[in-house]
């Protein structure tokens, strides 16, 4: 009878044997076989219990324990309210008043007696009770998966546990158990009436599901611890994958890593959107199928672009990153290099170096360890640096942003031009970004594209004899 | 009325428009009601029809249906089947038996009429009747997602979906659907008896349920929903921890990358060792929750060894692999080199080549590209290889297993010589593998031990001017 409790208290609830525990304690055979197995495996017990003043044999019922306590030489901290005031000033529920009382009160006395956590007596069939109770109601996995052996009330405190060791052990079991330990329960008169909601779904919902099927409660029990197991692995890998994907949130945006956001499956990219969603408010927590399923269709297509996706709210894909943003919102301009609003001459500043706005700057050398960058050099391969041969070079460089009409012989397309405005295209460089984008040009000539491409004239080759070098950056990122 | 059918049809089910689709049609709203919309959304629809002869107004049912389609011009699939005869023969329910026959029918007329599924007319009341009674009897997510849109039933057919395009309507609607388009379904007399359990369920219990939720069943409806996300979301985390994770899975053995395993949060780790002993048939899945904890407990703790789990199955962790193996399977040894029977002579071997067991092999240089190797040799960083200055071995050498009382004094800790013993048990080399080891050595002096250490006399110097070269290597892996 009651095996395994040393397990349940240290493993399940985790409680550190010889701290001092708090146990809410009305008296009835729940919370007394919850003090009983409490001291037997060593704790030191701090009784509390609570008097909400309902019933008008509320003080029989402290008599009642007063004796068994006394009995035992247990003292016995006793607190009292009332509730039906306490819910009539908060707008409460009578149950739900009760509840926070009683909670405000243990979690007080434990904090006031150093104990290491509140214990309370909930059993298998409050559980049972719960779960079913969640499932009328129409509770996603959060509720079907019941209480936990410890759980947090950050309510009441954002330290102590609230601990119930005996969720899985039934209520027959527990009057088993005081009768078998000698102890007298108080039993609730109010128990046995059918006026509250708790106690309908104990006499008349639970007999007619028994119905269907004798061994119900045990069912449900399977179910809840079922869908817990679900309920901390989802929790596990939305966390670590949220964690992974997520750059900022801010009040009116929140931004994701693209890569990262679509290389999950897509049942995972769905709640990591719902997530960035629930951040704009409670209102985004019931999202139609459709708003999501709009969302990653839209991240599938792997494009820059902009969809709708509920009350205002858009998600904006731009290069490597997604955006979350409320309505108005302007998306940030600091990732990307832009122009200030004149053009800025570079013959002079060869080397030099030259600001762009939002921090960023342009380098230029006239050569540089050909050893150590060659690879690069040649392959031209950090579309942010440039290597370039400095005899093809015009004499008269500039910085600017495009202007119509501008044409660009990419590097590799021998003698081929193209519209700028294609290229752009092309490249999938975010359309606000267009505008200011800088361009090292001479005249008409784009030389280079940061970030993109260099012009063919101007590449490195066998002759090449000098080399002029470029970067853009942004210091500091 | 009945809104995005065309996306239901299409997004949900899957459904191609203008192929045809066989819907299996008892009579009654919920199946008129789909035929009607598949029609209207321009599929070609093939009626089927399967009469269970349970009833005595069956002939009359088939005679309603005849008029209307009749009427609609549509020609109409007919099978039937004495489902009592069957049920009893298979020692099957009648509710199982009828189910099997019908969809066995449905799958053959559409496989024959070249259908692209079959459509059936469950509805929002049958999902949340389905719900709650997989929540009666204890079912876990997969049960409490309830049906889905599209689907297979590999036992009919391995190819050809099932699709429910109504699982959002409400029965109500329905019935409104067939008034609003002029169809008369017929109406089963057995719906209106409680003789069945449906109907004891949708009659007394959830008449019951509405009484503490009156929105009972949109709650259960939503509940299925978002716990059909959370499955999909499981499902597809589960999949690819599992893909990476597993090395091999044979009869009585499941191979998994240790590192795989470990890398992930616990939930998982529970989720894919439940997936390894599933491999040992049915009666494992019900696994007790304590014996995943021991399993992750143990894989927690990064050593080498093994523990029973549950019915005799133990898990094994050795070096990059842990094993799940059965009552009495002997892990192979394959992936260690272990000594032959008897010690071999190598000093008449270098430069040459010996085998070991398991077709490992040793092969010894006297010299090696210097320039190549320099650093894995100066450093002798390549566990199985080793580079040793060939003025400080003794003449004779040998490759034996280990004997008692060996010592050795590992490279780097200087003049110190430690037991074997300890020393394998601090490199955690699997307890199974030790006895037969290869070491290569001189008399009672452990020159190398192949994959972990060279002795510190033989190391290379400044002074090294000759370079004996081993290696230990299992050619093909």
């Amino acid at each position: 009878m009651l095996e395994n409790m040393t397990t349940v208290f240290q493993v399940k609830c985790g409680l550190v044997p010889g701290r001092p525990v708090l146990a809410g304690v009305s008296g009835g055979p729940d919370s007394l076989c919850l003090l009983e197995t409490l001291q037997q495996e060593g704790y030191t017990v701090l009784v509390a219990h609570f008097d909400h003043q309902l019933r008008p044999d509320s003080d029989a019922e402290v008599e009642a324990l007063r004796a068994i306590l006394t009995k035992k030489d247990i003292p016995f901290l006793e607190g009292k309210g009332d509730v039906l005031a306490f819910a009539k000033s908060k707008n409460l529920s009578v149950e739900e008043a009760a509840r926070m009382m009683r909670y405000t009160f243990l979690f007080e006395q434990a904090r006031a007696h150093g104990a290491q956590a509140v214990a309370v007596g909930h059993t298998a069939d409050d559980q049972v009770e719960t779960v079913l109770m969640n499932f009328v109601r129409g509770a996603g996995l959060n509720g079907l998966r019941g209480m936990e052996y410890r759980s947090l009330l950050p309510d009441f405190d954002k330290n102590l546990p609230l601990v119930r060791p005996l969720l899985d052990v039934w209520r027959e079991e527990t009057i088993a158990y005081c009768a078998a330990n000698n102890l007298k329960p108080y039993l609730d008169p109010s128990n046995e009436s059918l006026a509250f909601t708790r106690n309908r779904i104990r006499h008349n919902l639970i007999p007619n599901l028994e119905s269907f099927n004798p061994r119900f409660r045990d069912a449900v029990l399977r179910t809840s611890k079922s869908l817990a197991g679900d309920y901390n692995t989802l929790k596990e890998i939305l966390e670590s994958s949220w964690a992974e994907s997520v750059i900022s949130e801010e009040a009116d945006m929140v931004t994701l890593y693209a890569e990262k956001l679509t290389g999950q499956g897509t049942a995972i990219q769905r709640n990591l959107i719902r997530r960035a969603l629930a951040h704009f408010g409670p209102d985004t927590v019931d999202i139609r199928f459709s708003v999501m399923e709009r969302a990653t269709e839209f991240l599938s297509r792997g494009r820059n672009g902009q969809i709708h996706l509920t009350g205002g709210l858009r998600m904006f894909r731009e290069g490597e990153r997604v955006y979350i943003a409320g309505p108005g919102v302007v998306l940030p301009t600091t990732s990307w290099p832009q122009m200030p609003e004149t053009t800025i001459t570079l013959t002079v500043q060869i080397p030099g170096q030259v600001s762009l706005s939002n921090g960023w700057q342009l380098v230029s050398e006239k050569s540089r360890n050909p050893v150590l960058d060659m690879e690069q050099a040649v392959n031209n391969v950090n579309n942010y640096q440039a290597w370039l041969d400095a005899d093809t070079l015009p004499e008269h460089l500039e910085i600017r942003a495009r202007r119509p009409g501008d044409r660009f012989e990419p590097i590799g397309m021998d003698e081929q031009s193209m519209k700028l405005s294609d290229f752009f295209i092309n490249e999938k460089i975010p359309q606000r970004a267009r505008d200011a984008w800088p361009l090292i040009c001479s005249g008409d000539t784009v030389v280079w594209i940061p970030g993109y491409r260099l012009a063919h004239p101007f590449r490195l080759t066998n002759e090449t004899e000098q080399i002029v070098y470029f970067k853009v950056s942004k210091p500091g990122n």
